[in-house]
């Protein structure tokens, strides 16, 4: 069984060729099945086009209202038969009704140490405190921005010569092998979302569990 | 040379014993000259005693006000000839004529990877908070409570069975590595304190630098 899943981006989407690279083996429990952009010149489509992956723009400047707008995301990742959506570099906040319909289905990876450094500039905001560990999560999304439910962190060290950019790409390197391992997990039922909360069964091994916190 | 350091503990000060151990090897460069107590049971007076260090007690409680009981400190610590300050767990939050006193040369340990989770019961905020990742950090202090320039943080992971005891023996495990790396660190001029930051000469090497975020 392997479960089809959606990618929601704005951009280039590095974290997307990541999680295609992740489904490629064939026993892999997750494929991709659509990756969609909000906007038209999302470097990300060309490489999932280019893994023969269906892709889909929907401008959010041609509709009327964000609920338009999610709607029509919705009806989309339905009708391709998407069942778990994961964000890639999606730009755009997604509203409650959106996130309660996705509710439990719905991943997002933010590059910090959630609680600390929510929004955007993330790495400017951690040079800016001087903390001396930095890193990204993987959260189920609610309708509150970067605040849901923590799957796993990754931690990497802020060192004294570095910039936002030099920042930018060791957090990279951590979110590239946390996203795909939180998948996996999920989709293994190995942690489960229950009443808001991320729970893990006592099946959960403590070494597939350690991969969720490095 | 070596660094006379003064300790300010509030109870048994598990980080104490550590700073004890780590200053007795000859060519560490530092040795703890004076351990000062704000309450007469803190257990940590006996440790000190036992390993042949210079106790003292200052009660809080039998100053009319802050700022005597912070002066009476400052006269103690000056006259034992100590240079340099390290609490552990010490209870009292110090007001700004002190921590501009002994301004770079003030350190604490705060079981959170700040600026997460300041204050008390960092673990059961950690808990609540669902993060994956928690830990310690080493920080100058200053007059705001958990919020001065950061030197050394170290993370450690949140297991899925975790109580806030098995947390909090598994973060101060991390507290017993990073705290004397950090003063190391200090003392041999690889970090120093200017403006309110943290900075490092060029000289600081990278494996040196490691032992400050791990």
């Amino acid at each position: 069984m392997s479960l089809p899943i959606g990618v929601l981006i704005s951009g280039r989407g590095s974290n997307l060729q990541k999680l295609i690279q992740t489904c490629v083996p064939a026993d892999f429990p997750a494929h991709i099945k659509l990756v969609i952009a909000n906007r038209p010149d999302a470097a990300g489509l060309q490489m999932a086009a280019k893994a023969g992956i269906a892709t889909a723009i929907i401008d959010h400047r041609k509709y009327g209202s964000r609920t338009e707008f999610e709607d029509a995301m919705s009806a989309t990742l339905r009708n391709a038969g998407v069942e778990f959506i994961c964000l890639a570099g999606f730009m755009r906040l997604l509203s409650a009704g959106f996130v309660e319909e996705w509710q439990g289905k719905l991943i997002n990876i933010h590059p910090s140490l959630l609680p600390a450094f929510k929004g955007l500039a993330t790495h400017d905001q951690a040079l800016m405190a001087g903390v001396k560990l930095h890193g990204c999560t993987v959260h189920y999304v609610s309708a509150k921005m970067d605040a849901g439910a923590i799957i796993g962190q990754a931690a990497v060290p802020v060192l004294h010569d570095d910039t936002p950019q030099s920042l930018a790409t060791r957090v990279l390197e951590a979110e590239h092998r946390l996203y795909p391992a939180c998948l996996e997990a999920i989709i293994r039922g190995e942690i489960r979302f229950e009443h808001g909360k991320v729970v893990s069964p006592a099946s959960l091994r403590r070494e597939n569990e350690k991969l969720l916190n490095f």
